[in-house]
Protein backbone atom coordinates (compact mmCIF):
# COMPACT_ATOMS: atom_id res chain seq x y z
CA UNK A 1 0.00 0.00 0.00
CA UNK A 2 1.52 3.87 -0.88
CA UNK A 3 2.49 5.38 2.70
CA UNK A 4 -0.65 8.08 2.98
CA UNK A 5 0.85 11.53 3.06
CA UNK A 6 -2.23 13.55 4.44
CA UNK A 7 -0.59 15.15 7.29
CA UNK A 8 2.37 14.97 9.58
CA UNK A 9 0.63 14.54 12.66
CA UNK A 10 -1.22 11.49 11.55
CA UNK A 11 -0.25 8.50 9.90
CA UNK A 12 -2.84 6.69 7.63
CA UNK A 13 -2.61 3.19 6.87
CA UNK A 14 -5.31 0.65 5.44
CA UNK A 15 -6.85 -0.43 9.24
CA UNK A 16 -6.73 3.01 10.34
CA UNK A 17 -7.55 6.04 7.73
CA UNK A 18 -11.77 4.82 8.05
CA UNK A 19 -12.32 5.90 11.64
CA UNK A 20 -9.37 8.74 12.00
CA UNK A 21 -11.47 10.46 9.05
CA UNK A 22 -14.70 9.83 10.27
CA UNK A 23 -14.24 10.84 14.13
CA UNK A 24 -12.00 14.19 12.45
CA UNK A 25 -15.22 15.07 10.35
CA UNK A 26 -17.71 14.62 13.32
CA UNK A 27 -15.12 16.66 15.52
CA UNK A 28 -14.97 19.11 13.04
CA UNK A 29 -19.00 19.62 12.27
CA UNK A 30 -19.71 19.59 15.96
CA UNK A 31 -17.47 22.71 16.37
CA UNK A 32 -19.93 24.41 14.18
CA UNK A 33 -23.41 24.09 16.34
CA UNK A 34 -23.30 24.77 19.77
CA UNK A 35 -26.44 27.01 20.56
CA UNK A 36 -28.72 25.76 22.98
CA UNK A 37 -31.61 27.08 20.42
CA UNK A 38 -34.47 24.73 18.72
CA UNK A 39 -32.79 25.29 15.65
CA UNK A 40 -29.31 24.48 16.60
CA UNK A 41 -30.32 21.22 18.75
CA UNK A 42 -32.22 20.31 15.65
CA UNK A 43 -29.10 20.45 13.31
CA UNK A 44 -27.18 18.71 16.35
CA UNK A 45 -29.59 15.50 16.25
CA UNK A 46 -29.24 15.47 12.43
CA UNK A 47 -25.74 15.82 11.90
CA UNK A 48 -24.52 13.41 14.78
CA UNK A 49 -26.52 10.38 12.92
CA UNK A 50 -23.67 8.13 13.03
CA UNK A 51 -23.38 8.25 8.89
CA UNK A 52 -20.66 6.78 6.99
CA UNK A 53 -19.01 10.20 6.43
CA UNK A 54 -18.54 8.46 2.47
CA UNK A 55 -18.07 12.73 0.83
CA UNK A 56 -15.65 14.42 3.36
CA UNK A 57 -13.53 10.45 3.44
CA UNK A 58 -13.43 10.80 -0.53
CA UNK A 59 -12.20 14.74 -0.11
CA UNK A 60 -9.89 13.83 2.92
CA UNK A 61 -8.29 10.63 0.70
CA UNK A 62 -8.08 12.46 -2.71
CA UNK A 63 -6.30 15.22 -0.49
CA UNK A 64 -4.21 12.83 0.52
CA UNK A 65 -2.82 11.78 -3.16
CA UNK A 66 -2.03 15.63 -3.44
CA UNK A 67 -0.32 15.73 -0.03
CA UNK A 68 -2.19 18.09 1.32
CA UNK A 69 -2.39 19.26 4.82
CA UNK A 70 -5.92 18.40 6.65
CA UNK A 71 -6.35 21.73 7.66
CA UNK A 72 -7.10 22.98 4.04
CA UNK A 73 -9.54 19.99 3.18
CA UNK A 74 -11.76 20.84 7.00
CA UNK A 75 -14.02 23.07 5.80
CA UNK A 76 -15.16 21.47 2.61
CA UNK A 77 -15.16 18.17 4.50
CA UNK A 78 -17.65 19.65 6.99
CA UNK A 79 -19.31 22.01 4.58
CA UNK A 80 -20.15 18.57 2.37
CA UNK A 81 -21.41 16.47 4.87
CA UNK A 82 -23.67 19.36 6.24
CA UNK A 83 -24.96 20.19 2.66
CA UNK A 84 -25.74 16.34 2.24
CA UNK A 85 -27.32 16.39 5.20
CA UNK A 86 -29.28 19.45 4.88
CA UNK A 87 -30.36 17.40 1.64
CA UNK A 88 -31.62 14.86 3.80
CA UNK A 89 -33.73 16.58 6.09
CA UNK A 90 -35.72 18.08 3.20
CA UNK A 91 -35.79 14.74 1.43
CA UNK A 92 -37.21 13.37 4.39
CA UNK A 93 -40.11 15.25 4.61
CA UNK A 94 -43.60 14.43 4.15
CA UNK A 95 -44.17 16.33 0.90
CA UNK A 96 -40.85 14.60 -0.35
CA UNK A 97 -40.00 11.25 0.20
CA UNK A 98 -41.53 10.83 3.50
CA UNK A 99 -39.59 9.27 5.54
CA UNK A 100 -39.62 8.31 9.37
CA UNK A 101 -36.39 6.51 9.72
CA UNK A 102 -33.01 7.88 8.72
CA UNK A 103 -30.54 5.32 9.69
CA UNK A 104 -32.52 3.95 12.05
CA UNK A 105 -33.48 6.67 13.89
CA UNK A 106 -36.35 9.14 13.27
CA UNK A 107 -36.09 11.70 11.07
CA UNK A 108 -35.76 15.34 11.90
CA UNK A 109 -39.96 16.36 10.97
CA UNK A 110 -40.62 13.24 13.37
CA UNK A 111 -38.46 14.02 16.65
CA UNK A 112 -39.44 17.74 15.97
CA UNK A 113 -41.71 19.35 13.75
CA UNK A 114 -42.14 19.82 10.11
CA UNK A 115 -41.23 23.61 10.53
CA UNK A 116 -38.35 22.76 11.90
CA UNK A 117 -37.10 20.57 9.09
CA UNK A 118 -37.61 22.92 6.64
CA UNK A 119 -35.78 26.03 8.89
CA UNK A 120 -32.77 23.42 9.97
CA UNK A 121 -31.90 22.45 6.44
CA UNK A 122 -31.93 25.80 5.23
CA UNK A 123 -30.03 26.83 8.26
CA UNK A 124 -27.57 24.08 7.37
CA UNK A 125 -27.18 25.24 4.07
CA UNK A 126 -26.05 28.60 4.71
CA UNK A 127 -24.21 27.08 7.53
CA UNK A 128 -22.19 24.83 5.15
CA UNK A 129 -20.94 27.96 2.77
CA UNK A 130 -20.32 30.11 5.65
CA UNK A 131 -17.61 27.49 7.22
CA UNK A 132 -15.95 27.41 3.89
CA UNK A 133 -16.30 31.76 3.85
CA UNK A 134 -14.69 31.48 7.35
CA UNK A 135 -11.67 29.14 6.36
CA UNK A 136 -8.02 30.89 7.25
CA UNK A 137 -6.41 28.04 4.88
CA UNK A 138 -7.85 29.41 1.78
CA UNK A 139 -7.57 32.38 -0.22
CA UNK A 140 -10.37 34.08 -1.38
CA UNK A 141 -10.15 33.40 -4.92
CA UNK A 142 -9.75 29.76 -3.89
CA UNK A 143 -13.02 30.38 -1.69
CA UNK A 144 -15.08 31.58 -4.30
CA UNK A 145 -13.57 29.63 -6.63
CA UNK A 146 -15.09 26.41 -4.75
CA UNK A 147 -18.19 27.73 -3.70
CA UNK A 148 -19.06 29.03 -7.70
CA UNK A 149 -18.66 24.85 -8.17
CA UNK A 150 -20.32 23.68 -5.07
CA UNK A 151 -23.46 26.47 -5.84
CA UNK A 152 -23.51 25.05 -9.48
CA UNK A 153 -23.51 21.27 -7.53
CA UNK A 154 -26.33 21.77 -5.35
CA UNK A 155 -28.25 24.80 -7.14
CA UNK A 156 -31.19 24.69 -9.64
CA UNK A 157 -28.78 23.09 -12.73
CA UNK A 158 -27.46 19.96 -9.79
CA UNK A 159 -28.78 18.79 -7.04
CA UNK A 160 -32.14 20.40 -6.93
CA UNK A 161 -32.68 19.29 -10.70
CA UNK A 162 -31.91 15.96 -9.64
CA UNK A 163 -34.73 15.91 -6.88
CA UNK A 164 -37.27 17.38 -9.05
CA UNK A 165 -36.61 14.65 -11.79
CA UNK A 166 -36.52 12.23 -9.00
CA UNK A 167 -40.30 13.45 -8.13
CA UNK A 168 -41.95 14.09 -11.85
CA UNK A 169 -40.20 10.43 -13.15
CA UNK A 170 -42.79 8.86 -10.70
CA UNK A 171 -45.46 10.17 -13.33
CA UNK A 172 -43.88 10.09 -16.92
CA UNK A 173 -42.06 6.89 -18.42
CA UNK A 174 -38.20 7.50 -18.68
CA UNK A 175 -35.08 6.29 -20.91
CA UNK A 176 -31.74 4.77 -19.22
CA UNK A 177 -30.01 7.80 -20.37
CA UNK A 178 -32.34 10.21 -18.45
CA UNK A 179 -32.25 7.47 -15.24
CA UNK A 180 -28.43 7.75 -15.33
CA UNK A 181 -28.75 11.42 -15.74
CA UNK A 182 -31.00 11.99 -12.66
CA UNK A 183 -28.51 9.70 -10.32
CA UNK A 184 -25.80 12.18 -11.78
CA UNK A 185 -27.81 14.98 -10.69
CA UNK A 186 -29.19 14.14 -7.71
CA UNK A 187 -26.86 12.31 -5.14
CA UNK A 188 -23.54 11.81 -8.32
CA UNK A 189 -22.80 15.58 -8.54
CA UNK A 190 -21.80 16.10 -4.42
CA UNK A 191 -20.26 12.79 -4.93
CA UNK A 192 -18.15 14.61 -7.55
CA UNK A 193 -17.35 17.84 -5.94
CA UNK A 194 -16.23 16.03 -2.67
CA UNK A 195 -13.39 14.11 -4.86
CA UNK A 196 -12.51 17.41 -7.49
CA UNK A 197 -12.61 19.94 -4.28
CA UNK A 198 -9.10 18.43 -2.96
CA UNK A 199 -7.76 18.45 -6.77
CA UNK A 200 -9.05 22.30 -7.66
CA UNK A 201 -7.33 23.55 -3.56
CA UNK A 202 -4.24 21.53 -4.46
CA UNK A 203 -4.16 23.80 -7.87
CA UNK A 204 -3.75 20.24 -9.84
CA UNK A 205 -5.62 19.54 -13.26
CA UNK A 206 -8.91 18.00 -12.99
CA UNK A 207 -9.82 16.40 -15.77
CA UNK A 208 -9.05 12.56 -15.10
CA UNK A 209 -10.55 12.85 -11.35
CA UNK A 210 -13.86 14.41 -13.12
CA UNK A 211 -14.20 10.50 -15.08
CA UNK A 212 -13.62 8.98 -12.28
CA UNK A 213 -15.65 10.92 -9.75
CA UNK A 214 -18.75 11.09 -11.92
CA UNK A 215 -18.31 7.00 -12.49
CA UNK A 216 -18.18 6.95 -8.39
CA UNK A 217 -21.17 8.85 -8.31
CA UNK A 218 -23.61 7.38 -9.94
CA UNK A 219 -22.47 4.26 -8.95
CA UNK A 220 -23.16 4.82 -5.56
CA UNK A 221 -26.92 5.84 -6.24
CA UNK A 222 -26.96 2.62 -8.07
CA UNK A 223 -25.70 0.90 -5.15
CA UNK A 224 -28.13 2.35 -2.85
CA UNK A 225 -30.97 1.82 -5.17
CA UNK A 226 -29.95 -2.23 -5.62
CA UNK A 227 -29.62 -2.35 -1.23
CA UNK A 228 -33.23 -0.86 -1.40
CA UNK A 229 -34.51 -3.65 -3.44
CA UNK A 230 -32.75 -6.25 -1.82
CA UNK A 231 -32.82 -5.46 1.41
CA UNK A 232 -35.32 -5.87 4.44
CA UNK A 233 -36.25 -2.88 6.58
CA UNK A 234 -34.51 -4.14 9.36
CA UNK A 235 -31.07 -4.53 7.94
CA UNK A 236 -31.03 -1.11 6.23
CA UNK A 237 -32.58 0.91 9.07
CA UNK A 238 -34.82 2.66 6.82
CA UNK A 239 -37.68 1.63 4.79
CA UNK A 240 -36.65 -0.83 2.37
CA UNK A 241 -38.63 -1.28 -0.94
CA UNK A 242 -40.06 1.94 -0.55
CA UNK A 243 -38.84 2.83 -3.73
CA UNK A 244 -41.27 0.48 -5.59
CA UNK A 245 -44.28 0.92 -3.22
CA UNK A 246 -44.38 4.79 -4.33
CA UNK A 247 -44.10 4.27 -7.92
CA UNK A 248 -41.05 5.91 -8.09
CA UNK A 249 -38.47 5.11 -10.93
CA UNK A 250 -34.50 4.22 -10.61
CA UNK A 251 -32.40 1.91 -12.27
CA UNK A 252 -32.96 -1.77 -11.02
CA UNK A 253 -36.72 -0.67 -10.88
CA UNK A 254 -36.74 -0.17 -14.76
CA UNK A 255 -34.30 -2.23 -15.97
CA UNK A 256 -33.49 -5.45 -13.32
CA UNK A 257 -30.96 -6.26 -10.81
CA UNK A 258 -29.09 -8.28 -12.98
CA UNK A 259 -28.31 -5.38 -15.68
CA UNK A 260 -28.25 -2.92 -12.67
CA UNK A 261 -25.24 -5.21 -11.37
CA UNK A 262 -24.05 -5.67 -14.86
CA UNK A 263 -23.95 -1.76 -14.98
CA UNK A 264 -22.29 -1.23 -11.79
CA UNK A 265 -19.64 -3.57 -12.37
CA UNK A 266 -18.83 -2.01 -15.33
CA UNK A 267 -18.41 1.36 -13.97
CA UNK A 268 -16.23 -0.11 -10.96
CA UNK A 269 -13.92 -1.54 -13.87
CA UNK A 270 -14.05 1.94 -15.58
CA UNK A 271 -12.89 3.39 -12.12
CA UNK A 272 -10.30 1.04 -11.47
CA UNK A 273 -8.37 1.07 -14.80
CA UNK A 274 -8.58 5.05 -14.21
CA UNK A 275 -6.89 4.51 -10.69
CA UNK A 276 -4.42 2.24 -11.82
CA UNK A 277 -3.31 4.45 -14.72
CA UNK A 278 -2.44 7.05 -11.84
CA UNK A 279 -0.73 4.32 -10.11
CA UNK A 280 -3.05 4.83 -7.16
CA UNK A 281 -4.45 1.03 -7.23
CA UNK A 282 -2.35 0.74 -3.55
CA UNK A 283 -3.54 3.87 -2.26
CA UNK A 284 -6.15 4.51 0.42
CA UNK A 285 -8.31 6.32 -1.78
CA UNK A 286 -8.91 3.15 -3.83
CA UNK A 287 -9.27 0.64 -0.99
CA UNK A 288 -12.34 3.35 0.14
CA UNK A 289 -13.87 3.06 -3.24
CA UNK A 290 -13.65 -0.75 -3.63
CA UNK A 291 -15.21 -0.94 -0.34
CA UNK A 292 -17.84 1.41 -0.87
CA UNK A 293 -18.55 -0.13 -3.97
CA UNK A 294 -18.86 -3.84 -2.45
CA UNK A 295 -20.76 -2.44 0.40
CA UNK A 296 -24.32 -4.03 1.39
CA UNK A 297 -25.42 -1.60 3.39
CA UNK B 1 -33.20 67.43 -3.19
CA UNK B 2 -29.94 66.27 -3.13
CA UNK B 3 -29.21 65.72 -6.81
CA UNK B 4 -28.65 61.43 -7.53
CA UNK B 5 -25.26 60.02 -8.29
CA UNK B 6 -26.45 56.50 -9.01
CA UNK B 7 -25.12 56.20 -12.66
CA UNK B 8 -23.89 58.74 -15.13
CA UNK B 9 -26.38 56.90 -17.62
CA UNK B 10 -29.89 56.91 -15.31
CA UNK B 11 -30.95 60.08 -13.56
CA UNK B 12 -32.91 59.51 -10.29
CA UNK B 13 -35.04 62.20 -9.49
CA UNK B 14 -37.92 61.92 -6.80
CA UNK B 15 -40.55 60.99 -9.23
CA UNK B 16 -39.02 58.49 -10.81
CA UNK B 17 -36.52 56.73 -8.84
CA UNK B 18 -38.81 53.94 -7.58
CA UNK B 19 -39.64 53.08 -11.11
CA UNK B 20 -36.91 53.04 -12.25
CA UNK B 21 -35.08 50.84 -9.65
CA UNK B 22 -37.91 48.49 -9.83
CA UNK B 23 -37.20 47.78 -13.04
CA UNK B 24 -34.11 47.21 -13.09
CA UNK B 25 -34.04 44.67 -10.45
CA UNK B 26 -36.75 43.00 -12.31
CA UNK B 27 -34.73 43.17 -15.64
CA UNK B 28 -31.57 41.59 -13.75
CA UNK B 29 -33.83 38.92 -11.98
CA UNK B 30 -34.98 37.62 -15.52
CA UNK B 31 -31.92 37.29 -16.58
CA UNK B 32 -30.64 34.21 -14.01
CA UNK B 33 -33.40 31.69 -14.44
CA UNK B 34 -34.14 30.74 -17.75
CA UNK B 35 -34.73 26.95 -18.03
CA UNK B 36 -37.99 25.39 -19.26
CA UNK B 37 -37.88 22.34 -16.15
CA UNK B 38 -40.25 23.09 -13.25
CA UNK B 39 -37.41 24.46 -10.45
CA UNK B 40 -37.08 27.36 -12.84
CA UNK B 41 -40.64 27.73 -13.85
CA UNK B 42 -41.79 27.91 -10.36
CA UNK B 43 -38.88 30.04 -9.55
CA UNK B 44 -40.05 32.52 -12.41
CA UNK B 45 -43.34 32.26 -11.08
CA UNK B 46 -42.35 33.31 -7.46
CA UNK B 47 -39.56 36.18 -8.44
CA UNK B 48 -42.40 37.29 -11.00
CA UNK B 49 -44.67 38.17 -7.95
CA UNK B 50 -44.99 42.12 -8.39
CA UNK B 51 -43.55 42.69 -5.11
CA UNK B 52 -42.09 46.47 -4.08
CA UNK B 53 -38.90 45.04 -4.44
CA UNK B 54 -37.86 47.34 -1.14
CA UNK B 55 -34.91 45.51 -0.16
CA UNK B 56 -33.18 46.23 -3.74
CA UNK B 57 -34.39 49.81 -3.60
CA UNK B 58 -32.55 50.43 0.02
CA UNK B 59 -29.68 48.92 -1.69
CA UNK B 60 -29.78 50.49 -4.43
CA UNK B 61 -30.35 53.94 -3.09
CA UNK B 62 -28.02 53.58 0.07
CA UNK B 63 -25.27 53.14 -2.97
CA UNK B 64 -26.42 56.62 -4.67
CA UNK B 65 -25.40 58.41 -1.51
CA UNK B 66 -21.59 56.74 -1.76
CA UNK B 67 -22.03 57.41 -5.94
CA UNK B 68 -21.47 54.00 -6.30
CA UNK B 69 -22.41 52.37 -10.14
CA UNK B 70 -25.17 50.36 -10.38
CA UNK B 71 -23.37 47.62 -11.96
CA UNK B 72 -21.82 47.25 -8.75
CA UNK B 73 -24.99 46.75 -6.91
CA UNK B 74 -26.96 44.48 -9.20
CA UNK B 75 -25.96 41.33 -7.68
CA UNK B 76 -26.20 42.11 -4.65
CA UNK B 77 -29.96 43.67 -5.51
CA UNK B 78 -30.81 40.36 -7.05
CA UNK B 79 -29.38 38.26 -4.64
CA UNK B 80 -31.18 39.96 -1.87
CA UNK B 81 -34.49 40.03 -3.46
CA UNK B 82 -34.05 36.22 -4.40
CA UNK B 83 -33.35 35.71 -0.60
CA UNK B 84 -36.26 37.67 0.06
CA UNK B 85 -38.52 35.20 -2.35
CA UNK B 86 -36.86 32.32 -0.99
CA UNK B 87 -37.84 32.92 2.77
CA UNK B 88 -41.32 33.89 1.32
CA UNK B 89 -42.02 30.52 0.06
CA UNK B 90 -40.33 28.08 2.57
CA UNK B 91 -42.56 30.73 5.22
CA UNK B 92 -45.88 29.93 3.32
CA UNK B 93 -45.64 26.34 3.02
CA UNK B 94 -48.34 24.66 4.88
CA UNK B 95 -46.47 23.54 8.01
CA UNK B 96 -44.85 26.98 8.51
CA UNK B 97 -47.61 29.99 8.43
CA UNK B 98 -49.40 28.00 5.44
CA UNK B 99 -50.51 30.97 3.14
CA UNK B 100 -52.40 29.85 -0.05
CA UNK B 101 -52.19 33.73 -1.19
CA UNK B 102 -49.01 36.09 -1.40
CA UNK B 103 -49.96 39.72 -3.09
CA UNK B 104 -52.95 38.37 -4.24
CA UNK B 105 -51.50 35.47 -6.24
CA UNK B 106 -51.68 31.55 -5.24
CA UNK B 107 -48.73 31.19 -3.45
CA UNK B 108 -45.80 28.30 -4.92
CA UNK B 109 -46.72 25.25 -3.53
CA UNK B 110 -50.25 25.71 -4.44
CA UNK B 111 -49.84 27.08 -7.65
CA UNK B 112 -47.37 23.79 -8.06
CA UNK B 113 -46.93 21.48 -5.22
CA UNK B 114 -45.14 21.45 -1.90
CA UNK B 115 -42.61 19.64 -2.94
CA UNK B 116 -41.43 21.88 -5.60
CA UNK B 117 -41.77 24.83 -3.24
CA UNK B 118 -39.18 23.17 -0.77
CA UNK B 119 -36.93 22.65 -3.60
CA UNK B 120 -36.96 25.81 -5.36
CA UNK B 121 -36.67 27.93 -2.15
CA UNK B 122 -33.77 25.55 -1.85
CA UNK B 123 -32.67 26.58 -5.45
CA UNK B 124 -33.27 30.14 -5.35
CA UNK B 125 -31.03 29.92 -1.69
CA UNK B 126 -28.28 28.44 -3.57
CA UNK B 127 -28.81 30.85 -6.74
CA UNK B 128 -28.76 33.64 -4.65
CA UNK B 129 -25.27 33.47 -3.60
CA UNK B 130 -23.75 31.95 -7.05
CA UNK B 131 -24.89 35.49 -8.49
CA UNK B 132 -22.63 37.58 -5.99
CA UNK B 133 -20.05 34.69 -6.67
CA UNK B 134 -19.94 34.93 -10.24
CA UNK B 135 -20.08 39.10 -9.93
CA UNK B 136 -17.48 40.28 -12.97
CA UNK B 137 -17.37 43.98 -10.70
CA UNK B 138 -16.12 42.92 -7.33
CA UNK B 139 -12.92 41.66 -5.99
CA UNK B 140 -12.67 37.75 -4.46
CA UNK B 141 -12.12 39.65 -1.18
CA UNK B 142 -15.21 41.56 -1.38
CA UNK B 143 -17.11 38.71 -2.26
CA UNK B 144 -16.02 36.65 0.51
CA UNK B 145 -16.70 39.86 2.81
CA UNK B 146 -20.42 39.98 1.84
CA UNK B 147 -21.21 36.60 1.82
CA UNK B 148 -19.88 36.27 5.39
CA UNK B 149 -22.13 38.54 6.26
CA UNK B 150 -25.33 37.57 4.24
CA UNK B 151 -25.04 34.00 5.72
CA UNK B 152 -24.91 35.61 8.83
CA UNK B 153 -27.72 37.43 8.01
CA UNK B 154 -29.68 34.30 6.68
CA UNK B 155 -28.57 31.54 8.75
CA UNK B 156 -29.04 29.70 11.87
CA UNK B 157 -28.35 33.16 14.37
CA UNK B 158 -30.08 35.41 11.68
CA UNK B 159 -32.92 35.14 9.80
CA UNK B 160 -34.02 31.10 10.73
CA UNK B 161 -33.73 32.08 14.52
CA UNK B 162 -36.21 34.29 13.87
CA UNK B 163 -38.78 32.03 11.86
CA UNK B 164 -38.18 29.68 14.30
CA UNK B 165 -38.64 32.16 17.68
CA UNK B 166 -41.96 33.35 15.26
CA UNK B 167 -43.52 29.45 15.54
CA UNK B 168 -42.19 28.56 19.40
CA UNK B 169 -43.48 32.17 20.50
CA UNK B 170 -46.94 30.50 20.01
CA UNK B 171 -47.22 28.32 22.78
CA UNK B 172 -44.84 30.80 25.39
CA UNK B 173 -45.40 34.33 26.72
CA UNK B 174 -42.88 36.78 25.61
CA UNK B 175 -41.99 40.07 26.83
CA UNK B 176 -41.48 43.50 24.70
CA UNK B 177 -36.98 43.10 24.20
CA UNK B 178 -38.05 39.22 22.97
CA UNK B 179 -40.81 40.79 20.24
CA UNK B 180 -38.44 43.18 18.92
CA UNK B 181 -35.35 40.81 19.03
CA UNK B 182 -37.42 38.17 16.77
CA UNK B 183 -38.59 41.29 14.79
CA UNK B 184 -34.71 42.37 14.03
CA UNK B 185 -33.63 38.86 13.33
CA UNK B 186 -36.87 37.80 10.96
CA UNK B 187 -37.08 40.64 8.93
CA UNK B 188 -34.94 43.22 10.15
CA UNK B 189 -31.43 41.18 9.27
CA UNK B 190 -32.00 41.33 5.33
CA UNK B 191 -33.23 44.57 5.34
CA UNK B 192 -29.72 45.68 7.08
CA UNK B 193 -27.83 43.51 4.93
CA UNK B 194 -29.73 45.46 2.23
CA UNK B 195 -28.60 48.91 3.36
CA UNK B 196 -25.27 48.03 5.02
CA UNK B 197 -24.05 46.10 1.53
CA UNK B 198 -23.53 49.21 -0.34
CA UNK B 199 -21.86 50.45 2.18
CA UNK B 200 -19.33 47.74 2.17
CA UNK B 201 -18.75 47.47 -1.15
CA UNK B 202 -17.87 51.50 -0.96
CA UNK B 203 -15.39 50.39 1.45
CA UNK B 204 -16.91 53.33 3.87
CA UNK B 205 -17.65 52.74 7.77
CA UNK B 206 -20.73 51.66 8.44
CA UNK B 207 -21.27 52.41 12.20
CA UNK B 208 -24.07 55.52 11.29
CA UNK B 209 -25.79 53.39 8.71
CA UNK B 210 -26.00 50.38 11.49
CA UNK B 211 -28.31 51.89 13.60
CA UNK B 212 -30.56 53.45 11.12
CA UNK B 213 -30.63 50.34 8.96
CA UNK B 214 -31.37 48.36 12.28
CA UNK B 215 -34.64 50.71 12.94
CA UNK B 216 -36.01 50.63 9.16
CA UNK B 217 -35.86 46.78 9.57
CA UNK B 218 -37.76 46.46 13.19
CA UNK B 219 -40.24 49.40 11.62
CA UNK B 220 -40.54 47.94 8.45
CA UNK B 221 -42.38 44.54 10.67
CA UNK B 222 -44.08 46.85 12.81
CA UNK B 223 -46.13 47.93 10.43
CA UNK B 224 -46.09 44.73 8.42
CA UNK B 225 -47.84 43.68 11.52
CA UNK B 226 -49.89 46.46 12.13
CA UNK B 227 -51.77 46.93 8.61
CA UNK B 228 -52.13 43.02 9.23
CA UNK B 229 -54.32 43.66 12.18
CA UNK B 230 -55.96 46.97 10.30
CA UNK B 231 -56.39 45.57 7.14
CA UNK B 232 -58.76 43.45 5.38
CA UNK B 233 -57.91 40.75 3.01
CA UNK B 234 -58.78 42.23 -0.43
CA UNK B 235 -56.56 45.24 0.44
CA UNK B 236 -54.11 43.49 1.17
CA UNK B 237 -53.84 40.57 -1.07
CA UNK B 238 -53.42 37.93 1.61
CA UNK B 239 -55.18 36.61 3.95
CA UNK B 240 -55.50 39.08 6.74
CA UNK B 241 -55.51 39.33 10.50
CA UNK B 242 -54.23 35.56 10.28
CA UNK B 243 -51.78 35.96 12.27
CA UNK B 244 -54.15 36.82 15.63
CA UNK B 245 -56.29 34.01 14.77
CA UNK B 246 -53.08 31.25 14.51
CA UNK B 247 -52.33 32.66 18.37
CA UNK B 248 -48.79 34.15 16.89
CA UNK B 249 -47.15 36.93 18.99
CA UNK B 250 -46.20 39.95 17.05
CA UNK B 251 -45.52 43.55 18.64
CA UNK B 252 -49.73 44.98 17.88
CA UNK B 253 -51.16 41.28 19.23
CA UNK B 254 -48.96 41.59 22.55
CA UNK B 255 -48.95 45.79 22.97
CA UNK B 256 -51.78 46.83 21.04
CA UNK B 257 -52.08 48.99 18.48
CA UNK B 258 -51.65 52.70 19.89
CA UNK B 259 -48.14 51.57 21.36
CA UNK B 260 -47.25 50.22 18.19
CA UNK B 261 -47.84 53.05 16.46
CA UNK B 262 -45.73 55.29 19.14
CA UNK B 263 -43.02 52.64 18.93
CA UNK B 264 -43.08 53.38 15.06
CA UNK B 265 -43.18 56.87 15.77
CA UNK B 266 -40.52 56.61 18.01
CA UNK B 267 -38.16 54.73 15.17
CA UNK B 268 -38.95 56.86 12.47
CA UNK B 269 -38.19 60.04 14.41
CA UNK B 270 -34.90 58.37 15.44
CA UNK B 271 -34.46 57.76 11.78
CA UNK B 272 -35.16 61.21 10.78
CA UNK B 273 -32.32 62.35 12.66
CA UNK B 274 -29.81 60.04 12.05
CA UNK B 275 -30.43 60.63 8.13
CA UNK B 276 -30.38 64.38 8.78
CA UNK B 277 -27.12 64.04 10.98
CA UNK B 278 -25.52 63.25 7.28
CA UNK B 279 -27.16 65.64 5.43
CA UNK B 280 -29.49 63.17 3.51
CA UNK B 281 -32.64 64.43 4.19
CA UNK B 282 -33.54 65.15 1.07
CA UNK B 283 -31.68 62.77 -0.29
CA UNK B 284 -33.81 59.93 -2.46
CA UNK B 285 -32.95 57.36 0.28
CA UNK B 286 -35.17 59.44 2.83
CA UNK B 287 -37.86 60.08 0.42
CA UNK B 288 -37.77 56.26 -0.26
CA UNK B 289 -37.58 55.77 4.03
CA UNK B 290 -40.59 58.05 4.69
CA UNK B 291 -42.61 56.46 2.11
CA UNK B 292 -42.27 53.05 3.62
CA UNK B 293 -43.21 54.37 7.05
CA UNK B 294 -46.46 56.03 5.33
CA UNK B 295 -47.37 52.41 3.85
CA UNK B 296 -50.62 51.36 3.85
CA UNK B 297 -50.17 48.24 2.61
Amino acid sequence: MAKSKLSPKIKLNKENFESLLQERVNNEISKYVINTNEIDESMRYALSNPGKRVRPLLSYLVGDVFNLNLNKLDSTASAIEIIHTYSLVHDDLPCMDDDDLRRGRPTLHVKYSESTAVLAGDAMASLAIDIILHDLNLSSDLKVQLLQFLMKTIGPEGMILGQIQDITFENISVTEEEILKMNELKTGALVEFSMLAPVIIAGEDIKQWEKIAKKVGITFQLIDDLLDIQETEEKLGKAANKDKKKNKKNYPICFGVNRTRDKIKEYQNEVEILLREMNLSDHPISIYINKLFARQK
